[in-house]
Protein backbone atom coordinates (compact mmCIF):
# COMPACT_ATOMS: atom_id res chain seq x y z
CA UNK A 1 0.00 0.00 0.00
CA UNK A 2 1.29 3.42 -0.58
CA UNK A 3 1.80 5.43 2.27
CA UNK A 4 1.29 9.11 2.51
CA UNK A 5 2.82 11.83 5.19
CA UNK A 6 0.98 13.28 7.90
CA UNK A 7 0.92 16.19 5.68
CA UNK A 8 -1.04 14.37 2.59
CA UNK A 9 -3.11 13.10 5.73
CA UNK A 10 -3.81 16.48 6.24
CA UNK A 11 -4.82 17.19 3.61
CA UNK A 12 -7.02 14.50 2.23
CA UNK A 13 -9.09 14.72 5.41
CA UNK A 14 -9.54 18.27 4.60
CA UNK A 15 -10.76 17.55 1.16
CA UNK A 16 -13.47 14.75 2.47
CA UNK A 17 -14.49 16.94 5.02
CA UNK A 18 -14.70 20.15 3.04
CA UNK A 19 -17.03 17.92 0.42
CA UNK A 20 -19.17 16.17 3.34
CA UNK A 21 -19.90 19.90 5.09
CA UNK A 22 -20.89 21.28 1.55
CA UNK A 23 -23.03 17.74 1.46
CA UNK A 24 -24.77 18.85 4.84
CA UNK A 25 -25.81 21.75 3.63
CA UNK A 26 -27.08 20.50 0.58
CA UNK A 27 -29.11 18.18 2.58
CA UNK A 28 -30.47 21.16 4.63
CA UNK A 29 -31.65 23.32 1.61
CA UNK A 30 -33.14 19.70 0.09
CA UNK A 31 -35.35 19.28 3.39
CA UNK A 32 -36.54 23.49 3.11
CA UNK A 33 -37.32 22.25 -0.61
CA UNK A 34 -39.30 19.27 0.94
CA UNK A 35 -40.91 21.87 3.78
CA UNK A 36 -42.21 24.34 0.94
CA UNK A 37 -43.94 21.07 -1.26
CA UNK A 38 -45.54 19.64 1.88
CA UNK A 39 -46.51 23.32 2.81
CA UNK A 40 -47.54 23.49 -0.48
CA UNK A 41 -49.70 20.12 -0.41
CA UNK A 42 -51.39 21.37 2.59
CA UNK A 43 -52.40 24.61 1.00
CA UNK A 44 -54.29 22.32 -1.76
CA UNK A 45 -51.47 22.26 -4.28
CA UNK A 46 -50.79 18.89 -6.42
CA UNK A 47 -47.10 18.85 -5.91
CA UNK A 48 -46.35 16.52 -9.13
CA UNK A 49 -47.55 19.56 -10.65
CA UNK A 50 -45.59 21.83 -8.60
CA UNK A 51 -42.51 20.05 -9.69
CA UNK A 52 -43.21 20.17 -13.70
CA UNK A 53 -44.16 23.61 -13.55
CA UNK A 54 -40.19 23.86 -12.26
CA UNK A 55 -39.02 21.88 -14.67
CA UNK A 56 -40.58 23.84 -17.50
CA UNK A 57 -39.06 27.20 -16.18
CA UNK A 58 -35.89 25.86 -16.44
CA UNK A 59 -36.46 25.77 -20.43
CA UNK A 60 -35.93 28.16 -22.87
CA UNK A 61 -39.28 29.39 -23.74
CA UNK A 62 -38.57 28.36 -27.41
CA UNK A 63 -37.89 24.52 -26.88
CA UNK A 64 -40.59 24.70 -24.24
CA UNK A 65 -43.38 26.25 -27.03
CA UNK A 66 -42.11 23.66 -29.48
CA UNK A 67 -42.53 20.65 -27.58
CA UNK A 68 -45.93 21.71 -26.52
CA UNK A 69 -46.60 22.12 -30.44
CA UNK A 70 -45.68 18.93 -31.20
CA UNK A 71 -47.57 17.16 -27.64
CA UNK A 72 -50.31 18.76 -29.10
CA UNK A 73 -49.76 17.42 -32.74
CA UNK A 74 -49.39 13.99 -31.56
CA UNK A 75 -51.86 13.79 -29.75
CA UNK A 76 -54.15 14.78 -31.85
CA UNK A 77 -53.27 12.38 -34.53
CA UNK A 78 -53.66 9.67 -31.96
CA UNK A 79 -57.67 11.07 -31.40
CA UNK A 80 -56.38 12.30 -27.99
CA UNK A 81 -57.36 16.24 -28.40
CA UNK A 82 -57.85 17.44 -24.70
CA UNK B 1 -60.04 25.83 -16.19
CA UNK B 2 -59.99 26.10 -13.12
CA UNK B 3 -59.20 30.05 -12.31
CA UNK B 4 -57.27 31.16 -8.83
CA UNK B 5 -57.41 34.47 -7.31
CA UNK B 6 -54.89 37.20 -7.18
CA UNK B 7 -53.97 35.83 -3.35
CA UNK B 8 -53.48 32.44 -5.07
CA UNK B 9 -51.55 33.46 -7.96
CA UNK B 10 -49.28 34.91 -5.37
CA UNK B 11 -49.03 32.48 -3.21
CA UNK B 12 -48.12 29.81 -5.89
CA UNK B 13 -45.58 32.39 -7.28
CA UNK B 14 -44.38 32.27 -3.54
CA UNK B 15 -43.68 28.85 -3.62
CA UNK B 16 -42.68 28.46 -6.79
CA UNK B 17 -39.55 30.71 -6.17
CA UNK B 18 -38.53 29.99 -3.15
CA UNK B 19 -38.12 26.27 -4.43
CA UNK B 20 -36.25 27.74 -7.39
CA UNK B 21 -33.75 29.73 -5.14
CA UNK B 22 -33.23 27.10 -3.03
CA UNK B 23 -32.79 25.06 -6.09
CA UNK B 24 -29.95 27.94 -7.37
CA UNK B 25 -28.38 27.72 -3.55
CA UNK B 26 -27.90 23.70 -4.01
CA UNK B 27 -26.52 24.04 -7.67
CA UNK B 28 -23.88 26.64 -6.12
CA UNK B 29 -22.91 24.18 -3.41
CA UNK B 30 -22.48 21.57 -5.87
CA UNK B 31 -20.67 23.93 -7.83
CA UNK B 32 -18.51 24.39 -4.77
CA UNK B 33 -18.13 20.26 -4.28
CA UNK B 34 -17.01 20.21 -8.38
CA UNK B 35 -14.29 22.70 -7.11
CA UNK B 36 -12.92 20.88 -4.31
CA UNK B 37 -12.81 17.73 -6.50
CA UNK B 38 -11.22 19.16 -9.33
CA UNK B 39 -8.50 21.17 -6.65
CA UNK B 40 -7.61 17.23 -5.36
CA UNK B 41 -7.78 15.91 -8.91
CA UNK B 42 -4.95 18.69 -9.51
CA UNK B 43 -3.05 17.52 -6.04
CA UNK B 44 -2.81 13.72 -7.68
CA UNK B 45 -5.80 12.53 -5.78
CA UNK B 46 -8.14 9.76 -7.82
CA UNK B 47 -11.67 11.51 -7.65
CA UNK B 48 -13.07 8.16 -8.07
CA UNK B 49 -11.47 6.77 -5.02
CA UNK B 50 -12.29 9.81 -3.46
CA UNK B 51 -16.26 9.63 -4.09
CA UNK B 52 -15.68 5.81 -2.83
CA UNK B 53 -14.47 7.08 0.76
CA UNK B 54 -17.25 10.05 1.05
CA UNK B 55 -19.93 7.01 0.21
CA UNK B 56 -18.02 4.62 2.74
CA UNK B 57 -18.04 7.28 5.69
CA UNK B 58 -21.48 7.59 5.11
CA UNK B 59 -22.34 3.89 6.17
CA UNK B 60 -22.63 2.90 9.70
CA UNK B 61 -19.28 1.34 10.72
CA UNK B 62 -20.63 -2.13 11.06
CA UNK B 63 -22.56 -2.16 8.39
CA UNK B 64 -19.36 -1.51 6.32
CA UNK B 65 -17.15 -4.28 8.23
CA UNK B 66 -20.24 -6.35 6.77
CA UNK B 67 -19.94 -5.54 3.71
CA UNK B 68 -16.24 -5.71 3.39
CA UNK B 69 -16.33 -9.34 4.74
CA UNK B 70 -18.85 -10.09 2.52
CA UNK B 71 -17.18 -9.04 -0.29
CA UNK B 72 -13.67 -10.60 0.50
CA UNK B 73 -15.71 -13.95 0.86
CA UNK B 74 -16.84 -13.60 -2.14
CA UNK B 75 -13.90 -12.88 -3.85
CA UNK B 76 -12.00 -15.61 -2.45
CA UNK B 77 -14.79 -18.20 -3.55
CA UNK B 78 -14.07 -17.32 -6.98
CA UNK B 79 -10.51 -16.87 -7.32
CA UNK B 80 -10.09 -13.77 -7.19
CA UNK B 81 -7.97 -12.76 -3.59
CA UNK B 82 -6.87 -9.39 -3.73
Amino acid sequence: MTTIGDNSNQQLRSIVERIEHLAEEIDGLRGDQKDIYAEAKGNGYDVKILRKIIALRKKDPDARAEEAALLETYLAALGMEA
